[in-house]
C-alpha cells in the first residue's frame, strides 16, 4: 500500500470513528484510498419512505459519505459545497447498497467526485456527483 | 381551506404515517398545502458527521422529505428523478432545521420543486432543487 | 430606484457591453435589481439542435446569463461555481425565450441563485439553479 | 468497428449535420462510439463573457452536446431531463476545449453521462453529469 493510500485510509477510519451517521445507518467502510472509497449498508425498515422504498435521503446519505471519506483522503479538512444526484432504480428493504466513490477532478482547493450507488445484483441504484471545498485545517493531527 | 389544501394535506399525513424514516429522524410535518409543504427537525449527536457538523445527508433527507410530500400533493404518485443541493453553512447539534418546499413548475408528469433549509436563526442552510415525475397510482385511494 | 438597483443595473448594462456571447446570441438586458436580472432572446435557426428543437445549451446560457447578472448585482466579482439545470419543455424556432433569475440565498462569499425560463406562451422551459463564489475584485471602478 | 459503433458514429454524424449550434458554434465530433462521445471547439471571442473568460454557457453547451451524441448512439431518441455542472477552471480566447462524454448508467429509459471538459494543457475545466430520457422514435431510419 502507497504512503498516500494509508493515509486516505487512516483519515476515512477516523472520520468514521467520530461520526454519529455511519454507525446510526449501519454504514460500513469497505475501502479508502487516494481519490477513492467504497462503503455500503443495508435498507433496513427506518429508512423506507412512504412508499415502502428506500428514502432518496437514506441513498443520498450513504453516497456523501463515500465522497466525504474520498475527498478528505489528503488529510486536508475538505467539506462538500454542492451535490447532484440522479435516482434509477428503487432500493427495497433489505438491499444491500453499496456507494463507490472517484475523484474526477482536483484543482486547487476545488474537487469534482462521482459517486455509484449499486445494489447487491449489480444495479445501479443512483448517480451521484458532489463538488467539494478545502478549507483548511487537518483530520488527523499532522506528524 | 381549500379542497386542493386539504388533499395535500391528507396525502403527506398518509405518507408520513407509512414512512420509516421520518419518524427515526423526529421529522415533523408542519404544513402541506397544494404544491407546497414545510417540515422540521432537530440535529441530534447520532446526525453528525466526523468534523461535528450535521451530515450533508441527513440535511438531504429533511429537505428531501418535504419534496416528497409537495410533490405527491395532488394525490398521483409521484417520485423524485434527480436533485441538487447547495449547501451554505452548517448545521450543529442541536439545532431546529426547517425544510420549506414550494413548486417551481408542473407540466405534465414533470415537475421542479425548490426547497429551502434554514437554523432557527432564519440563516439559510442549503438550497435544494428536485426534478419529479409521476408515474402513475395514487397514494390516498381514489374516491 | 434605490441605489442598490441603480448599480445592479450599471453593472449587467456593462458586463452586457463587454462580453461576446449576449451579442452574438442577442440577448437582451430587460431588468436588472438588487439580487434580480431579466433578460431575453429569440431562437434562431443556428441555436437548433439536431431534433430542430432549441438546443439546451442556449437554454442553459440564457439561464446563466440571468445568474451572472444577478450574481454580480453588488459590483463585487462574483462567478458561478456550479449549477443545475431542469429541462421541462422544448423550445421552438422563433420562440422568445425569458430568464429571470432571483437570489435565493446570499451568505457570505457563496450566493444561491433560481432562474427560470419561460416562453412567450408563459410556459415554463426549464428551471435553473446556480451557485455562485465572489472571489475578490470590481467590475465597476469603485467611487 | 462493432456494429454498435458504427451506428454511434452515424448517429451522431447525422445529428451533426442537422443541428445549427454545433456549426456556429465550430463544434467537430471527434468520436463517437457506443455509450461514448468526444467533440471539441476553439473559444472565440464571440463565446467570451464579461470578464473575458469563456462563458459558462459556452462551456456547458460543448459538454451538452457531447451528451446528446452519447446518450443517442443506439438511435432511439433521447432527450436531456437534467444536469449540473461544477466550473473548475476558466477557459480563455483561444483555448481548444474538448468534452469528453461517457454512459455511467442506462437503466431503461433513463441514463446517466459524465462529461469532462479538459483544455489543451489537459487541466479539467468543467464537470457535467446530465441525466437522459429516452421518448420514442429514432434518429435514422431504422433497417
Amino acid at each position: 500500500m502507497s504512503d498516500a493510500d494509508e493515509l486516505a485510509r487512516r483519515v476515512a477510519e477516523t472520520l468514521r470513528a467520530r461520526e454519529g451517521t455511519g454507525p446510526a445507518l449501519g454504514i460500513g467502510l469497505e475501502d479508502a484510498r487516494e481519490g477513492y472509497a467504497r462503503v455500503a449498508m443495508i435498507v433496513r425498515k427506518d429508512m423506507l419512505n412512504g412508499k415502502n422504498m428506500a428514502h432518496g435521503g437514506m441513498i443520498f446519505t450513504l453516497a456523501d459519505t463515500a465522497f466525504a471519506y474520498a475527498c478528505n483522503c489528503r488529510n486536508a479538512n475538505t467539506v462538500a459545497q454542492s451535490a447532484s444526484i440522479s435516482f434509477l432504480a428503487p432500493g427495497r428493504e433489505g438491499d444491500r447498497l453499496q456507494a463507490e466513490a472517484r475523484e474526477v477532478s482536483l484543482a486547487g482547493r476545488s474537487g469534482v467526485y462521482q459517486v455509484t450507488v449499486s445494489n447487491q445484483h449489480g444495479e445501479t441504484v443512483a448517480v451521484f456527483q458532489g463538488h467539494s471545498r478545502t478549507i483548511g485545517g487537518a483530520i488527523l493531527p499532522e506528524a
